[in-house]
């Protein structure tokens, strides 16, 4: 198989995980890997498609600038220009972008406050944190339509070969080193979010009881 | 593949997967896709059947009427007066009508009001809205048991090709273009609803905690 | 295909697709279906058996005292009594039981009224009922853990050839004339404990916002 | 099938179940199984692995110390101590570990007394338990990091062929005389926290409603 091809199915095999679980709703969200270095290439989705379905039309691969690198009718993501700044920027090799809608309250929670702190919790060793009493932070940025912009700010938290940025009122974005260390940072983070939204439930009406 | 075969198979794809989703509990919900437009056929769900099951009965050819084309023992879905409302003032291809468990209390939380109104979420880009801060809006009317009076009430609410209205206490009914679109669009409707239920405990629990 | 073959195969079906949603936890749950009336026999679900497999021991055949019709190393269900009572006052020809979380925290919430009564519900047609007013009633009694007081207390409810009985902080009984409408049902009862369990956090919520 | 064939497939029958619910998120949990008792060999999840995934190098065999029976690259899970000490001291067959995000908020919510204790639920029948008003009782323990503390620590607790102790915003640990038995506890124990997290909610909730 070729590079592109397995890169192809590393993350078609992600997608249709992550579909599953309809982390896709609305034709939401948005996937790339890396193919090759120097030039950079990475296939990403195709914009606009349906992610529970399995095409030959999923992903198209682009270079440094997010543009398809042959002649295509396929459009790549919107977003893409978010996965650009973590291949210019960094070593990771797969970023994953999904929206949920616990995701998407924790970033509306804590979003004045620019960031989020989770601690005391086992799932924080997925990160490679094995610390006891290990802290880990996510930071939240405004969700600027102009994709640009967006981008531009979105930057200034990519300092990392692994990391996360919450958007406001739209998602997570993680990357790794490849798609099976960014899917267990998304899984990772979900099931921190998850936790902490049923606990501040939890914390208030146990108060009560 | 005949223009029936081909509308029958994208509509029998829709409904297993929102059936996978259990979006059709106990019979509930009821779908239809536009096949000619002059005369006005559309195949809509027959009533009565269980979703989760596939057969060669799940769907009937109506007219412009909501009546079978073909002498069958099949019977449209009572609610098929929604549908024909739709086809006969708009250029929407499908039509999608489900109860969930989260469409149900934000229509009873704001049936009173006759609306809710939800902004500041990524997904509103899904109805094609770009701009930042954009709004959406969703009637919500009375849920008449006289299917007539129902259908005329639901109608003063369909003005456009693509739309969305809430039935109190009964589920929401979609449209678009194509079976595509209508999917798009129920989905970004079903997640503004979760996201807003969850973060309407979240906003009371959070203050206390 | 025989008689008995093919009420196996009906109720095989609702087993499978009811374990898909984790609704036999831990071995709960039991399921019959009717076989035939004279004398009477009907498939229950054997005792202590993973229903998220399916084997040929799932079911075994039993007489109108919920013995064994043959000679079987299979025990029937520790509960085979209350099918016992459904078969022997109506004609009911299938009977499901199930735990759930919201059908035990609805159980629990209301034990002590001995009913629940929904309203205002379009999920209530369900039952048969197209009123637009309509109301719809569960009784509620007491887990005696000796089973036969349990049927004893569960048969004065059984007074129609459908129903439904919940059992505090156990489960829900549900009975009708075929494996389709005792699914039927249960969905919507489902419906119902859900679209309550939450409404009833949000009314407090909302109050707040 | 050998005796190690015929456990391995009991074991990847658990595992695929559980990773269908998505209890083992981030590669989290682990699962073991035993193989002989003289001298005390079992097999032990890998370290690192996506449990979604079906392969050879899901388990591995170790010995009463949780050492690889034979040369091998892949590693015995963190956390195969806590299994050893099971082993060691019942005549246990099956452990497993899993983090849900209820069994975390649980392990949060009464941290602090070191245990919790549910009564008034059938389902604690699947215990073994079938007194009316029985209660039953699981220890909650503190999160080491340092895995032979954690080991020593949890094997305070395991004193009985079946047991479970929950691990302060971290897991279950269940344990059970084969694969069967201790998944039906492990369902059992979920339920309870399920059907508890939501009580607490709602019984706030109903006082105001």
């Amino acid at each position: 198989m070729s590079l592109l091809a397995k890169r192809w199915k590393e993350l078609a095999e992600v997608k249709a995980e992550l579909a599953g679980r309809d982390w896709f709703l609305a034709t939401s969200g948005n996937l790339s890997i890396k193919v090759t270095d120097d030039p950079l290439t990475f296939l990403v989705t195709a914009s606009g498609k349906d992610k529970r379905k399995q095409t030959d039309e999923d992903f198209l691969l682009v270079d440094a600038s997010g543009n398809p690198v042959e002649k295509t009718q396929l459009k790549p993501s919107a977003e893409t220009l978010l996965h650009v700044e973590i291949y210019k920027r960094t070593n990771a090799g797969c970023s994953l972008h999904v929206h949920t809608v616990d995701n998407n309250v924790i970033s509306e929670l804590y979003g004045d406050d620019g960031e989020v702190v989770f601690s005391h919790q086992e799932i924080i060793k997925a990160f490679g944190i094995w610390e006891e009493d290990a802290a880990i932070r996510i930071p939240i940025i405004r969700n600027y339509a102009h994709i640009p912009t967006l981008a531009q700010e979105f930057a200034k938290h990519v300092n990392g070969d692994a990391g996360a940025v919450l958007i406001r009122n739209h998602g997570i974005t993680v990357w790794g080193k490849d798609a099976f260390e960014a899917k267990k940072f998304l899984e990772a983070w979900e099931f921190l979010f998850s936790y902490h939204v049923k606990l501040l439930l939890l914390k208030g009406a146990k108060a009560f009881a």
